[in-house]
C-alpha cells in the first residue's frame, strides 16, 4: 500500500492511540472548503479531465517547480502549452524524478490520490509510468471521474473558488441553474482592480464601471462599482473577499486625500510608494464594506510574486516562482484596525508566509482584536510540520478559537481530500500530545478536533 | 483532579521517567521570584483580597484579552471599573467563557490556583460557576488567604516588586519596619523619567528632583537625581533596575551632546528620532551606573505598547493590547557594549518577545560577552511550548550558565506556584529529553535542576 | 564511556530502532569533507600537534568565547599568545570550566575526540586535569597522531581547505608532490580582494596583479587576474569558491558603471553604501566566472565580524565575537538570480545564520532555481537541534536533493570525524521519524542516508 492508517501519528504509543481516537471522531465529517483555486467551469460543464499529465503536473507549481529546480526544463514538461502535444512523455519524466518528491507534503497528496482515486499500490517510478498513465487515463474516462461526480465522491459540502470583480461569474449562475446540489460559491478577490501594478490597470478600472454602470473615473464611482460588484457576487453565494498584497499596509486616509490618490494611480503617473499606499488605503476600504455587507475578509501577504524574471517574462504569472519576504504586521495592520479592529460584527482572517510572525505579532494581534482570526498555514507552510509548527507557536497565546480550520487553496482538484485528511492527521495529533501530556482533558480534545474540521471554518466564513 | 501528577512531562516512558526523577529532586525548592508585577501594599497591608473577579479577571490582562478577542466586551468584564459592580455576573461570564482558555498557559496556572489553593476538582464550566464563585469567595475571607498567609504557603523565599523612581517605597519600608519575615524587595524601574513619550515627561523630572533634592534641569543634576534614587532603593534591599523600551537601541555619546539632548527632551520640543536617542543614551547611562553601585539591569524590549487606540483611550496602559515588534539587538546594543560589555563586574539580562532572536542573536551575543545574560522565555512566551523552544533555541550555543533560571512576572499573585511549577516541569522535561537521549549524563542533569531552579537566579540577580 | 552507542537517536524505541539501522548502513561510510578551515601546512609538513592545550583550546573560538563569556579572560588562555607560555594552567583553566558546555555541541565533539583517540572514560574536570593533558601529551607525540596519520585513521576521502587568492598554494602543491594518497584540496575564497572594507584592500589588488601578471588598477585586469588565479586553484584540483560577505546582496551593473565602481573602491574614497554595491556586483562577476570554468560557489553570508570592538583590537579576527544579523535573500539575491539563476550548469550553495530564513525564503528559492543549493546549517547552528530544526523546515518545500550534505567547516582538525558523526546520527534520526510516522517508505529512508551523507556532497561540489 502507499499509504499506512497510521501515517501522520507521532509513534510514540499512548499518544498515537489517542491520535487514531481522536481521527476517527471527524475522518468522515464533510469537506468545507471556504478558500481555493479550482475552477467553477468544472462544476458548470461537468467534462471530463483529459489526461494523467495535464491533471497532475501541467497546473500544479508544487510539482514542476520541484522538478525544475532539479535541472527538468519547463518545455520538457510543456508547461503552459494548450493542448499538449506528448502528455506521456511529460508523464514519464514526472515518474523518473519522483524521488525528489520524497519528504514532501506533495508526494503524500499524489499517492493518496493514487491510491484512493485509482487504486495503485506500488509507489510510482520510472518502471511503472506507463502502467500509471494508462489507468488514469483510462478511469479519468469514465462518468465517476467528472467533476460533479468527484465533488461528491469526495463528501464536500461547499467549495469557494476564487474570482475577479470582471468576472461574470457566469460558471457560478450556470451551476445554481442546473439543478445540481453541489455548493460553488464564489469568492471575491478585487486584487486586479485594486492593485497599480498590474498590467492594464487602467483599462480594468475603466471595464469595472461598465459593468457595474458606475463611473469609476472618479473615487466615489469606483467605490461604489466595487460595492454594487460584491453584491452581485453576494447573490450568488459569496461569503468572502480575498486579497493577495505584496505587504499587508493598510491606510486610513482622509476621502479627499484618498480620492486624490485614486485620481493619480488611474493616471498612470503614481510612482511605487503611492501605489502601495493606494493598496494600503483599499485594505481599509475593504474592510469598511465587509462591515457594510458582511463578507469576510482573507488577507494573503507577502509574497514576492514572480521573482523569476526569465520564468515570468517565458511562462507568464503563477508558474513556481513566487517567493516570501519578511512580514511585518504589527506597524503596518494599524491604521485599518485604529479604525474598525474593535467591530465584533467585522471578521478578518490573516494568512502569513513568514512564519517568524507566528508568536510574535499573529498570536498577540488575534488573541486581542474581536476582528482578527488567523487562516491556517499556507502555501510552502501548509505541511505536517508547517501545521504542527502554526499549532506550537499559536496556541498557547491565540488559543483555538481564534483560528478558523483548513482551507486547502489548491488549484489541483483531486488533492483537496489528501489535503484535508493531512490537516485533520495533524491536528488530531497536536491535541493527542496535549492530552498525552496532560494539558487537555480528552473531552476536550474530542470537541476541538471537530471544532478545527467544520465548526470554526463554518462559523469564520459565515458558511 | 484538575492537574495531573505528570503533566507537561513528555509521554515517552523513558524521558517520562527520568523527568518525574528530577522534577521531585526541585519541586519543593523555595521560590525565588526576582522579577514580577505584585504590589508591596498587599504585604505591607496584609488585607484580604476582595472578591473572584476582582482577583482572577479584572487585574489579568491574559484573561481578559482573550475574552475581549471572542467578542466579550470591556465593559461587561467591570474592566478598570473601581469598585466593582458584580463581581459575580463577571464571574460568570468568565466561567461561561473558560473554553476559550484551552491549550494556554492561563488555563494551566488558573487550574493550578482552583485546585491546590481552593480544592476544585471539576473543571469551571458555565454550570459550575456559582458554586466556584462561593467557595472562592468564603475562603478569601479566611486568615489563611491574607498576602503574607499565601507568601508563606507558597514557599516564598524572595520576592521583586518592579517601581518607579517617583514612588515613596514607603509600602517597602512598611514591610522591613513590620517584623515580617517575608522578604519583599524593590526594583528599580525608572521608565517613566527616561522615556520622553511618557505622558508629562517634564513634570515627573520635575518631581524627581524634588524628591532627590537635585537640580533635575540639568544633565549632571538628572544623572545626580537618579544615582540617589538608586541608592535609597539599594537602601531597601533592591539588586535590580528594570527597563522597558520600544527597542533595545544604546548610544553613547560624548557628555556635550547628552546634555544637550536632555535639554531638548525636557522642553518637550524633541522629535521622535531624539527621544529615540534619549532612551538609547539612557540605557549606557544605566548600565554605566551599574557598574559604580552593583543593580543588575534588566531590560525588556520590543512592544509596541498601547497598540489598541480605542482601548487605550478608554481603558488606559496595560489592557492586553500591547503587541511585539521585531526585535534587532545585534546592531543596537553595539554603542553600549563597545563601553561596557567586557566588564565581568556587569550583569545585563536581555528578554525578548522576538522569538527569532534566540538563536541568531541573543545566544552568540550572551554566548560571548561576559556582562550579558539571558533572560527567561517572556510573556506570550512564558508557556510550555516557548519555554521549550527557549532551551533549544538558545542551550547549544549560550549552555545553560549564561541563563538566569526563572521569572514569574506576574501581576496575578495566586499564579505565582502554578508558573514556577511549570518552569521547572518544562526545564525538567528538556533535561530529561537530553539524559534519553545521551548528550547529558543523569548527574548532570540533577545538578542543572537545582541550578536552572534556584542557583542560576540568585547569582544572577545577586540574591 | 563518555560517548553512549545510541546517542542523538530519539528515545521512543521505533523511531530509535529505525534510527540505529540506518545509521549502521551509513556510519562506516568515508568523510568528504568540502568546506573548512585546517592548514594544508599540517598535511604539507606533516609535524606533531604541540600540546593539548594548543590543539583544544587555543584555536577554538567555539571553547573559548564560552569560557570568556562566564568570565575567564582572554589572557589567562594565552589566546594569540605564540608559543604558549604555560599550556597545562590554560588546559587546567579549562578543565575546571567543563560543565559550562553541558548541552552544547562543543561537548560532544570534545568528549567523541577524548574518548575515540585518547581512551578516555572519565568526564574531563578539574581533578583529572592533569592525568588529561599527559595522556594527550603523550599520545600527541607519536607517529599515529601526525596528521596524516590521523587523515587515514579518520577515514577522510577528501578535505578542502579555504584559501586566499593571495595565497601561493605551496602547500598544496607540496602535498600533490609528496606522493602522499591524501586528497587535500584548495578552496577559492577571494574575500581579501573583493571587500574593500578589508584593511589594505588596494595594496592587496596590487599584489594580486603581481602574482597573476595583470594589470589590476584597471576593471577587466583585476577580473583577469580573478580568472587567472581561479584557474591556479583549479590546476591544483580546488572544484569550489567561498563568498563570507556581510550580507547577500547582488548587482548586476553595466560594465562601465561597474569599471567605475571599481576605480572608486580602489583609490579609497568609495563610501559604504559603494563598498556594499562593490561586494555586490563581485558575487555576480563570480558566478559568472563560475559558469566558465565551473566551480562550484558557496556564500557564507549575515555575520557581524569583530562585533567586540576591545577583542578585535587585542586579539585580532576570528576571535568568537562575529555575531549573526538578520539576512534577507529574497531581494538581495534577485539581480545575480535574474542573470544566471536558471542556468542548470551553475551550482550556487547558500548558506544562513538566520534560521527564520529556512522555510520563508531558502527552501522556496531552492526548490524552484536550478543553479541554487542549501548548504547544511551553518555555525551556531551546526548542531542536534539545529541541523533537526533545518530538516524541519526546510524538507517539504525544498525536498532533500536541493540540499548538499554535511559541511564540518572546522579549524579543529580533532573534531572532523565527531561532527560528521552527529550530521549521520541526526540525519537518520530525521528520517528515522519519517519513517516510523509513515511519511516515507524504509527503503528510500536507507537510500536517502547514503545521498545525505556522500551522494549529495560529492554532487554538488563535483568532486
Amino acid at each position: 500500500m502507499l499509504l499506512h492508517q497510521d501515517r501522520l501519528f507521532p509513534s510514540e504509543p499512548v499518544v498515537r492511540s489517542i491520535a487514531r481516537s481522536l481521527y476517527a471522531s471527524v475522518c468522515d465529517l464533510p469537506i468545507i472548503s471556504p478558500h481555493g483555486h479550482t475552477q467553477a467551469a468544472w462544476f458548470a460543464q461537468n467534462e471530463f479531465f483529459p489526461n494523467p499529465a495535464m491533471l497532475f503536473v501541467q497546473p500544479d507549481h508544487y510539482v514542476y517547480r520541484m522538478l525544475y529546480s532539479q535541472g527538468v526544463s519547463m518545455e520538457a514538461l510543456e508547461i503552459g502549452q494548450m493542448p499538449m502535444e506528448n502528455p506521456r512523455a511529460v508523464w514519464r519524466i514526472f515518474a523518473a524524478h519522483y524521488h525528489l518528491f520524497r519528504g514532501t507534503p506533495t508526494r503524500m497528496w499524489l499517492d493518496f490520490a493514487f491510491q484512493e482515486l485509482f487504486g495503485f499500490e506500488e509507489r510510482l517510478s520510472e518502471r511503472n509510468a506507463d502502467f500509471y498513465y494508462d489507468r488514469i487515463a483510462e478511469l479519468l474516462a469514465t462518468e465517476g471521474f467528472r467533476p460533479r461526480a468527484l465533488y461528491e465522491r469526495f463528501g464536500i459540502e461547499v467549495l469557494a473558488t476564487t474570482d475577479s470583480p470582471l468576472d461574470s461569474l457566469e460558471d457560478h449562475a450556470a451551476i445554481r441553474n442546473s439543478g445540481w446540489s453541489g455548493r460553488i460559491l464564489p469568492t471575491f478577490r478585487p486584487d486586479a482592480v485594486v492593485d497599480p501594478e498590474f498590467d492594464g490597470f487602467a483599462e480594468r478600472i475603466r471595464m469595472l464601471g461598465e459593468t457595474t454602470k458606475e463611473d469609476t473615473s472618479s473615487w466615489k464611482g469606483y467605490l461604489n462599482a466595487l460595492r454594487k460588484s460584491r453584491a452581485h457576487f453576494r447573490s450568488l453565494g459569496c461569503t468572502a473577499t480575498d486579497h493577495g498584497h505584496p505587504t499587508v499596509q493598510t491606510a486610513d486616509l482622509a476621502e479627499s486625500e484618498a480620492a486624490g490618490l485614486f485620481a493619480s494611480v488611474i493616471s498612470g503617473k503614481a510612482n511605487s510608494a503611492q501605489q502601495e499606499l493606494f493598496r494600503a488605503q483599499m485594505l481599509t476600504e475593504m474592510a469598511k464594506m465587509s462591515l457594510e455587507d458582511g463578507l469576510v475578509m482573507q488577507i494573503h501577504p507577502g509574497s514576492v510574486r514572480n521573482h523569476n524574471r526569465l520564468i515570468f517574462e517565458r511562462f507568464g504569472r503563477d508558474t513556481g516562482a513566487d517567493i516570501p519576504r519578511p512580514t511585518n504586521y504589527v506597524d503596518a495592520l494599524r491604521p485599518l484596525l485604529d479604525r474598525v479592529g474593535n467591530e465584533p460584527g467585522l471578521t478578518i482572517i490573516l494568512f502569513t508566509l513568514d512564519e517568524s510572525t507566528y508568536s510574535r505579532e499573529l498570536a498577540p494581534l488575534a488573541g486581542h482584536y474581536p476582528s482578527l482570526r488567523l487562516g491556517p498555514p499556507w502555501w510552502f507552510h501548509d505541511s505536517p510540520e508547517g501545521m504542527m509548527r502554526f499549532r506550537e507557536q499559536v496556541t498557547e497565546t491565540a488559543g483555538f478559537y481564534n483560528t478558523v480550520g483548513f482551507n486547502d487553496d489548491t488549484r489541483a482538484f483531486l488533492s483537496i481530500p489528501a489535503r484535508h485528511d493531512v490537516a485533520r492527521r495533524v491536528d488530531c495529533s497536536f491535541l493527542a500530545r496535549l492530552v498525552a501530556d496532560h494539558r487537555l482533558d480528552e473531552d476536550e480534545a474530542f470537541d476541538l478536533a471537530r471544532e478545527l474540521t467544520c465548526g470554526l471554518v463554518k462559523k469564520a466564513y459565515r458558511l
